[in-house]
């Protein structure tokens, strides 16, 4: 009789060209807004406040983009990465349309490059993954690339196609929101009375505050974005496993970072694309997860006199304030052993006219 | 002066006929959906997707059936089983109209039988209880027996009545949804592809994946459900408890062992009846979960060539994967000390033409 | 270069008469409410079915008074209190326009007093916080006092300004809901049939049930409210801290203490007034916290023959059932050790007519 559960593909299953459909297309509604806020304690206000939202412009409060972004990338785990060792890197990441409370988001992935590693156990695949809306519009297009386990150390490696990555987003494929009114950006809601013009490149940020993660926590996060890896859930194997216990999902990583980013950079009210990311190390309940930033870049837009976008790169860091701005070992760069996460993103934030 | 707080009922104060008007009926909200999906990882694409739902002829996305159990569920123990030692069973329990956002669902139960215990310590009480939604359409009708403390042990016993219950729904009670259009049934977004068709009686299926249970996710579902169960809660007292902790509410369980079996069971889109379910043993926070279920039974429909019904029994363990597919311990149906719950139940799903 | 986080202020930045605004005003939505329930297992009706409020006069269900006290107090910590060792009390606490989901509220302080401690390395507060909503009505109304840090031990006293503070909300200033229709208020559904006349002064209810902190539970109720004081989620400072972990947000032992009340008090539907309020000890994850009330006062209302109005002392005790009714260890007011919360307040109760 046919094996009716789904173990997750393997290297061998996947070819460049090949085009995945996701399952379980997700409604997004108020209690997901409500359970990313009681998770994490974001406090950017365009996701907090609708009066806001709808003063600057939106049609109601767009969801935190951090939240489309682990509600698309959750739908992508069945089928990509049941049997990855490691979640290697993203690229190309852009957010296009606002996603509201009623959406519905459908995923579906294409295979971009296949490349087998050298011990024979396992390859790499590069796989483009597009999240779109009820009305078909994308609300988000990103890459990835995944460690996956082979099925068979004997089966004979595919042609090796590697994808021509792009280091960033350019400019010019930045989404920005359109008609947005900024003479009723609200610096007392939002925060902060900082402008783009006050930011500097090279200009580095504390963000201060520590959370501490939960079991609890994580895995109602990772659960909310019906993300199934298993080593986020369960202790039973995962005691015997590679750190002896649940891994944290890195995408709550990427949320607690962005949280925490608020202090400091209030202002940055939307992300518009990840230039690459990096999970550095591994996570555990337990940890208490700081961060800081730098202004990489900062750039004028040609339509818009009252909007700039910042390049950020923000840095997850567990078990350690961020005062000296830890990042790498030595010259080599080599991380600390506490880094968790790099983020290298461009955010929208208000300029002075 | 009178004690104005409810100490729960007694053995003692239940009599067969009586009728019960269960307090705090509750206006089911999408944040509860979203903390169902969050607490379990559920991904059934019916409760998940509104726009799925809709084109096979739901008006909205339905809550999942279990939901509904435990939402009506919670709200007789107050009245019922503040004073229970033991949840001993549940029989004919049909999912009648289904449940939507902004339905107020109110409870009421019968008492059909009572049985004092030889210990005198002890009796057990059969009830009926039945949720409604603010239309006073029926959703949920089920029976459950439950051990109850006596008050008193010197108490002269009740009358013996042991209401005649049914090993099973017959199919002429089950309620299949109207107007289902199945043409309109996307395989992709459900997760599976496999039909009624393609399911055999006796095929037994492993569910895989498990998930270890924390206090805070356990505590969380039955307040959400607002059982007020104290076993659940209370620490100070539970560890001098009989487990020395907190016991898992069985229908947390429960909901576990429907989300696991979506891998294999994608399809079975809906619960019909639960004919009969046993908590073989309790669970606490740390243990893991896995499930797998057995085709009892396959029907056609007579009126619908597109829809057909497996009676299927699942089976909870925790700390153990299912691959060998434990359930008793020897010929003497003595289960394994790792068995949680047995359940057996009608799905839908659907059926080639 | 600035440094554009936010460190909180210090005694130093307030003065009398100084008005704040506070940032990240919030929409109420359907997920803080399930939310709210999932974290406490609150049962009160009104809040709970939205038919019931609409029966009694209400346009839909209102959120729970302590929900809203919630969500506003945490608006004013990162402006107040994020350098304050200790929040003192409360006082004139006054919940006045009832707060639906889709309702967004805002909150403001004024500094009413100043005085440094004699130590000198700290500073008490006064500030009066008021919550209003989209229609810029008043949801809440409350002052509190609070502990500050000094930046600087050395910086001069300011002049010592101490507001003058009532015991208790007057009963004519209590704001009790227009247009009630109490004849439709059902008393199978709010779980209890004692009315305003049932209850004596000084008859003291114990609420029996306890409830065990979870960290998880805790932190994301205080997540929810967008609270950013530090000491309660950040494990890798506070292991080093004052109680050598992270401490509990006294707002959520109100909540809980609330919440309990049911028990005995199912009646008391809505909260008209804090006349004071003090969290006695601080509380960790753990923690079994149990609760009794005594009746304080009662009054008739001149306009409405059908409420009356209670006033309550209810007191929160961690690890410890409430049976003797436990407060102070002896004649001199020293409370007991276990005691977390005693707080005093007006409620709302269907009165015979």
């Amino acid at each position: 009789m046919e094996n009716k559960t789904n173990s997750g593909n393997f290297f061998e299953d996947f070819y460049v060209g090949q085009e995945l459909k996701h399952s379980t297309p997700r409604t997004i509604s108020s209690g997901d807004v409500s359970l990313f806020i009681g998770l994490l304690g974001s406090r950017f206000v365009l996701h907090s406040s609708k009066e806001f939202a709808k003063k600057i412009g939106f049609r109601d409060a767009p969801i935190d983009d951090i939240l489309t972004f682990n509600m698309v990338f959750g739908k992508t785990v069945p089928d990509i990465s049941l049997n990855s060792p490691a979640n290697l890197g993203y690229a190309q990441c852009k957010f296009i349309e606002p996603v509201y409370v009623g959406d519905t988001i459908k995923t579906t992935s294409k295979v971009l490059g296949v490349k087998e590693n050298s011990n024979k156990k396992t390859g790499i695949v590069w796989v483009n993954s597009i999240g779109k809306n009820q009305k078909n519009e994308t609300v988000l297009d990103y890459i990835r690339w995944v460690m996956v386990n082979k099925r068979d150390e004997a089966s004979s490696p595919p042609k090796i196609s590697i994808p021509d990555l792009k280091d960033e987003v350019s400019l010019s494929n930045l989404i920005i929101p359109k008609k947005l009114n900024m003479s009723k950006y609200n610096f007392d809601e939002s925060g902060s009375k900082y402008y783009w013009d006050d930011y500097k490149i090279g200009e580095k940020i504390d963000h201060i505050d520590g959370m501490t993660i939960e079991e609890a926590d994580h895995m109602t996060a990772t659960r909310l974005y019906q993300n199934t890896a298993k080593v986020h859930f369960n202790e039973h194997t995962e005691k015997e496993g590679r750190l002896g216990r649940r891994i944290v999902y890195g995408g709550h990583v990427i949320s607690l970072v962005r949280m925490l980013s608020f202090n400091g950079l209030s202002n940055a009210f939307k992300i518009l694309a990840i230039n690459n990311g990096k999970h550095v190390s591994p996570s555990v309940a337990g940890n208490t997860i700081y961060a800081w930033s730098e202004i990489l870049d900062k750039k004028e837009l040609k339509d818009n006199k009252d909007l700039g976008v910042l390049r950020l790169k923000s840095v997850g860091v567990k078990d350690s304030p961020c005062n000296d701005f830890p990042l790498y070992k030595n010259d080599d760069k080599e991380y600390n052993d506490n880094i968790v996460l790099e983020i290298d993103y461009w955010v929208l934030i208000p300029k002075k006219k």
